[in-house]
């Protein structure tokens, strides 16, 4: 008997989204979040994957996410902002709804950006860029996460992991797409060493003193460690700041307060930026696009790979041979789609 | 007798300008590039202080600059860009001609970007980002420079070392700002380290195979290193196309290509985005400066440095006690104003 089922993207988005649909989500919430999972799956990203699924469970079971949402797009006086507020349920079905009128105004303006409040955030931001350069439109998008990181020269959890994406669209082939955390690790990656009894590499974290460490329980018990030192801390500043305090919505210390774990999936808002290389380009030689390729093919030429390639070619195998699960993955599915909340 | 002199911000500047106007520049960009030069100088930071002037007076000598351009602010359809044409001079008149226009943009559309072209770099982009914050807004500025850092998993130079600031007003301090490049060293270190005969830190460079190495004539003859591995790399490679391709100016390699040298400042394009904190955080509780000041009050509370701390230290002591120079500093002024283009 074979280890692995194939299911087809359509079949698994279907178990995927009676799951939630039992688990008491309306048909707005269960559907964004579906296609986010799916779409992480089908890319073999694994870590934002079907493994999502009993952390968004605990999170509905928790209270924490309003599982009747319905994000609303917001009137704004800028014309270069969009607002939607999320209202509680996941940012993903806020991002669907704003995203036409930010391609809009993107479009008009040359530069636009979407505002989310009053989400709850659990997907990787490939997701929202992807989305934009499908529009033909280049994209920004970053948001806050829980307190974990300690800003370089610190000692204690400040930051969050704060991932910063960015897309660029291709003609013919998938975008160029990056989505990175500013911190060294993932979260759940020290959590895997400690579980399997393993040493952190040098550089993750410190220790509750301040002083670096390779011990996960001592890693888990300080704070992670931003990448590239004090540029990376500023950066993981800047996004508190664009898409925290600016867009009035929490911080990372902020939204650890308010749920007071980093087990449930954390409140907060995001920001979406659009450019319109159309726009910008307009009047000057050449197109942006093809120049952009030169660049890529210099790249891939000199045999550096470029961000995202794994995940396009994972999505290209699964759309033509199906998803690829464990028979434990899908029996797990089975067990969530049967007793909902009971099951987490 | 004392081994450095102190000189007023007005008179240092009365000094560098009249340099440049000796040189040959015209008014709108003698006075725009001494404003940048003085600034760094007041700020003791000496890599983009006086230091530069000779590396600018090379770049007129060399006839890579237009001595009289007088930038342009141009017509453009999209409502939240700001476009100028540098006309081949330096970026700084240029931002200065648009920064009013950006900042009156940014205010009405909640976001817009100013996108300088055809212009001759050398300064720091903390300039660009401190006036706006000065105008009350949040500022990213960014720009490509000449191919000498190799994107992470290649072997030679195509990403330049390409700067990215960001900046937040706050009230009643200077502004929080940090000002990158996006390479771990600046060229000019590879370069003291080898008139030192000094080797380099490991990760800094890898020579013309591709592989690590800490000697910096191989260094040279090879190329830098992005920042934070992958990450860095993918926000060099962003500024390329957004700094570059997008606004329909030249890449790093282009820029190279052009030039045919490092030993002069380049010419490219600059992208510099505006965001009002006031029209983002419109209809959300609270104030967007009140709760930054909440996360700089617990990133120096728990031992961290805001980034430009000490630019800002520095500047209130020459701002008080004047701006000291070494007098060998300023026999070389004097050398510069006696020769004019001779004396390089």
């Amino acid at each position: 008997m074979s280890e692995t089922v194939a299911l087809t993207v359509a079949n698994l988005h279907e178990r995927v989204e009676a799951i939630f649909r039992k688990a008491g989500l309306n048909s707005v919430q269960a559907g964004a979040i579906t296609r986010v999972i799916v779409a992480a799956e089908r890319d073999n990203c694994k870590s934002h994957g079907i493994y999502r699924i009993e952390g968004a469970l605990r999170t509905i079971k928790a209270a924490k996410v309003a599982p009747d949402a319905v994000p609303e797009l917001l009137a704004q006086d800028a014309a270069a902002i969009v607002r939607v507020d999320a209202k509680g349920g996941f940012a993903n079905p806020a991002f669907e709804l704003g995203l036409p009128a930010l391609a809009e105004r993107a479009r008009s303006s040359g530069i636009a950006a979407l505002a989310i409040n009053n989400a709850v955030h659990f997907s990787a931001l490939w997701v929202e860029v992807e989305a934009l350069a499908g529009e033909g439109l280049a994209g920004l998008a970053m948001c806050p996460s829980y307190a974990t990181v300690a800003p370089t020269g610190g000692n204690s959890p400040l930051l969050g992991t704060n991932p910063f994406a960015f897309g660029w669209p291709r003609r013919e082939q998938p975008p160029y797409v990056f989505d990175s955390a500013t911190s060294v690790p993932a979260r759940g990656e020290i959590e895997l060493h400690r579980r399997a009894g393993k040493q952190l590499p040098e550089g993750w974290a410190i220790d509750s003193d301040g002083r670096p460490t390779t011990d996960p329980v001592a890693a888990l018990a300080g704070a992670m460690l931003s990448f590239g030192g004090d540029k990376g801390s500023a950066i993981g500043t800047m996004i508190e700041l664009l898409a925290g305090a600016m867009i009035g919505d929490l911080t990372s210390p902020e939204a650890l307060d308010l749920l007071g774990t980093t087990t449930l999936f954390p409140r907060h808002g995001e920001l979406v930026i659009a450019l319109s290389p159309g726009a910008f380009a307009a009047g000057r030689p050449g197109s942006p696009f093809s120049r952009a390729e030169t660049l890529f093919e210099a790249t891939v030429g000199q045999g550096a790979r470029l961000p995202s390639q794994r995940r396009f070619s994972a999505r290209a195998k699964s759309e033509r041979d199906g998803i690829s699960l464990s028979r434990q993955e899908v029996a797990q599915l089975d067990r969530f789609l049967e007793q909902g909340l009971g099951a987490v």
